[in-house]
């Protein structure tokens, strides 16, 4: 039994379509939020700032002495997962593995898609661990790069016709290829699932990455026997490296609850 | 007569629109350009991160005892440029005062359009010049967010379906307003020229913020005296804060001259 905290991050708001699922899952849990909104979007940078960028967040965290940490990035997970795990004692979970596992399970034909960030899809992490759990899986992949952009302005209900357009154009080689698997490979791309789910038909399963490493992790912890003993809702805080006014709103959206207050800035250069 | 270089900067790419006019109209000084391009882009942060991130670009910069340095990124001109002035002695210029004094020039109807980042049209900036230049000018303003996400994905050319697709959401309204110019308020916009005259019609002036500033900058150097005495071509330098490989070949692309080996990665957060 441990009453340590969560911590979570991601470069902006996607991490927390994760952190809806761990607090579903694990009510009880204390969990602590960093979305790095100063310097987001990370999909399209080099794979030496990304890691630059992710020792500073998984810094920020552990200053609230976390019992786990979640990296709820696609683009973190694929990029810097293995630095950070050489480098903090803290156990780190990223979205690859968890995700790689629901694809395999759900695939029968063996033709999964995959969108990413640059970043995420010029790694080939995920296609690794696919090939490890499920071998000669065929893996069509797409870099999406203005999906993030997207999401972090609030576009992506269906019937937005710029949504709509960039999706389409996106995924129409991956539905060409009659997958019927389609992992949305970073934690900004649940908020157009509904978008998404119409464009590529009811035959495709589409995996959530936050919502499966969500589930992952819960079973890690419950197997450690490092789950709160709390019988009453755990604390959920939120921090941003910017706020330009209109992060509370948005983060409202993606996490189904009310993050008003709670939300402070902190300069995440000094860590 | 001076010949010490000019410096540039920029959140990333767009400001080498401004830089091509430069060496273009000053073939013989010398021109050093920061993109910051590990933390691109500024348009949408609050006004506190912006001027942060602003005062280390023109520390940066200041490095190379520059004559005067061209802020050639919108954002920056509109929120953080009074601060800038205050703090250093080098002059620097903006993008906003050049361009409102051609737009105010261009102008039959009164009926100006603008279009920037977030940043830049909460500040007002340019409505405040236009006024005093030419009062009762009526400006219809919109934020167009995914257009510097867009550029820099090098997504801009006629025919694109999704910048075609965003460009006639954005413009739509101001279209309808019967302006009959319009100020491209981004060093990042003039990529999207031919695709935005063509949306916008013959009637319709287009103002050019980077190049109005290069004009401007001349004129300015010229009247100081601080012109360069060479009669050979001057040279050209290119830092950025990440480079994820693709900065040289877009950065040619917008250019239209090759900056192949010239360009360097630099810790911006250490200026």
């Amino acid at each position: 039994m441990d009453n340590r905290p969560i911590g979570v991050f991601d470069s902006g708001l996607g991490g927390l379509t994760a952190v809806r699922e761990l607090a579903r899952i694990m009510p009880e849990e204390d969990l602590v939020y960093f979305g790095d909104t100063g310097r987001v979007p990370y999909g399209g940078r080099s794979r030496e700032t990304i890691i630059r960028y992710a020792r500073q967040d998984v810094a920020f965290l552990s200053t609230f002495r976390p019992k786990a940490i979640v990296v709820a990035c696609g683009t973190v997970s694929t990029t810097a997962l293995d630095v950070l795990k050489t480098e903090w004692a803290v156990p780190i979970f990223g979205v690859v593995e968890p995700a790689a596992r629901a694809a395999a399970r759900c695939t029968k034909s063996g033709r999964v898609g995959l969108i990413g960030t640059k970043a995420t899809i010029r790694s080939g992490a995920y296609e690794r661990a696919l090939d490890a759990l499920r071998p000669g899986t065929r893996v069509v992949a797409r870099a999406c790069p203005l999906l993030v952009p997207l999401v972090e302005n609030g576009r992506y209900q269906p019937g937005d016709i710029v949504a709509e357009t960039v999706v389409a154009e996106y995924l129409s080689p991956i539905r060409e290829e009659t997958v019927d698997t389609l992992m949305l490979g970073c934690t900004h791309y649940p908020l157009l699932k509904p978008l998404i789910a119409r464009y590529m038909g009811p035959e495709v399963t589409l995996v959530d990455v936050g919502e499966q490493c969500a589930k992952w992790v819960a079973g890690q912890l419950s197997g450690q026997g490092l789950r709160s003993g709390r019988t009453v809702p755990g604390k959920h805080r939120f921090f941003v490296s910017d706020d330009s006014g209109d992060f509370a709103a948005l983060a409202s959206a993606f996490l189904g609850e009310d993050v008003g207050g709670e939300v402070k800035e902190i300069d995440i250069t000094v860590y």
